[in-house]
């Protein structure tokens, strides 16, 4: 049996800035907790790629956490989740979470006309792991999935609240409009950021479920039933946050701190290919 | 001194797909040579990376150009011509060129009042290469440069003729017409599936210019100086054209034959990491 360093950091990861959105959430309801954070700035969007390439990339990823002492690793990113969560798990001694089971759990709670929307990249919802989840927690859900791939550089480019924006939204929600869901899965790590625009065009009838949210209760959950929660009264070498990237480590620090908490202090690059 | 092989191929890379524009233009102008294409799907997008990154993959992918046994090199895409030629041209023994240099040419000969626009990806135009190179040739040359980090995903999700694409295209081009310019240089091999767009909203006074033509023009004199150009009586193994990619071979193979003139019957997919 492997002993568990309780005071080791959790590691997460997503194809870029992203995840930083379930990071927030897993500082908000576990403070205690150390987190080594990467993301993968060389190498984003995932969204477009292929499963084998996504699980090539997740498997560096995980190596290179691994290297950082970690204890449990949480897939901050759906592609990741969708394409390379079973394997990776199965071959890593630390538990390893994804986003997307949280989620379903969430959205096959809060739907009352068992008709749940899905959105997400080309990859997540041509995975069809979303449907396949939630059918296994109830079969007869069905599920509508939506791949929204302009949505991820629009974000990028920051017109969060736009006209051009609102349009792509109208075009990519019509088709859920139309199948009268009563649930949302946000199925992206940037999507939380267009809620309002979301809201807006699917009105205010139907629950929009942002993953990360329950993604950190699952974290915590796990981490303490495991006895590997952090004591908040040990002390620790270094600080509570490290951030790693592949890539413009200072334009990720500039955005990790306009979205997270507390200001970044440092975020350090890496060579991921040599993991 | 190296013998060169006149029959070996000519090897092309882009960061995707944008470079067989460029490869189009070359088939079109010397359709006796040999080409070996390799597009970087994998890790697409290059125009949001920074110059470490793009000089690295740049090495990797003119390594496994090598190991196919070219007798040249073109850099079919703006970002890698412009952060990675002179170091790989420096470092290789085979002759290399960019895209820049021939845009550059054209557009400081075509223009007639001295002030020249510039768009591509913001890595391209925050470079200042296309400034700097025109002003060598012309030191009284004015550049205007314009990132439209939108355009290269519109392209992708195909929005070439789109309500969208027209209003993001306005809002980019405003600061160009607004200074005045008679030349606008089509600095990323995606945009000039845009031409049309570009074209109304600029106005039938303003020239135009596609790095692409000249690159092949440059690549046709090159070759010939140097008495590298192919002999087209030569039989030769295998195809005329190769075509190779990081990553979703397929969706690759389906694009090319929907721009070349002749169908592409094969797309292999390598791990340009291990070059």
């Amino acid at each position: 049996m492997i002993q568990t360093d309780r005071n080791a950091p959790v590691g997460i990861f997503d194809s870029g800035v992203g995840g930083l959105t379930v990071a927030r959430e897993i500082m908000r309801q576990i403070p205690e907790e150390r987190i080594v954070y990467f993301g993968d700035t060389a190498r984003v969007p995932y969204g477009s790629k292929s499963r084998d390439t996504i699980l090539r990339y997740s498997r560096q990823i995980v190596r290179f956490l691994q290297s950082q002492g970690v204890k449990a690793i949480v897939i901050a990113c759906n592609t990741a989740s969708a394409y390379a969560l079973d394997e990776v798990a199965a071959e890593t001694d630390i538990p390893v979470i994804g986003v997307i089971n949280a989620g379903a759990r969430t959205a096959v709670a809060a739907t009352r006309n068992g008709r749940i929307g899905v959105i997400g990249t080309e990859a997540t919802v041509g995975s069809g792991i979303y449907t396949k989840v939630m059918q296994e927690m109830k079969p007869d859900i069905q599920v509508i999935g939506k791949a929204c791939p302009l949505f991820v550089p629009l974000v990028e480019e920051g017109l969060l609240h736009d006209s051009v924006t609102d349009e792509i939204a109208s075009r990519y929600l019509s088709v859920l409009k139309n199948k009268y869901i009563d649930t949302l899965v946000l199925g992206c790590t940037h999507y939380p950021l267009l809620r309002s625009t979301v809201r807006r065009i699917m009105g205010e009838d139907v629950v929009l479920v942002n993953p990360a949210y329950e993604t950190a209760i699952e974290l915590r959950d796990l981490l303490k039933k495991s006895g590997m929660n952090r004591n908040p009264e040990e002390a620790f070498e270094g600080e509570q946050y490290q951030f790693f990237v592949s890539d413009l480590a200072e334009k990720f620090r500039d955005f990790a701190t306009s979205i997270l908490p507390n200001e970044v202090k440092e975020t350090r690059q890496i060579e991921i290919e040599n993991y």
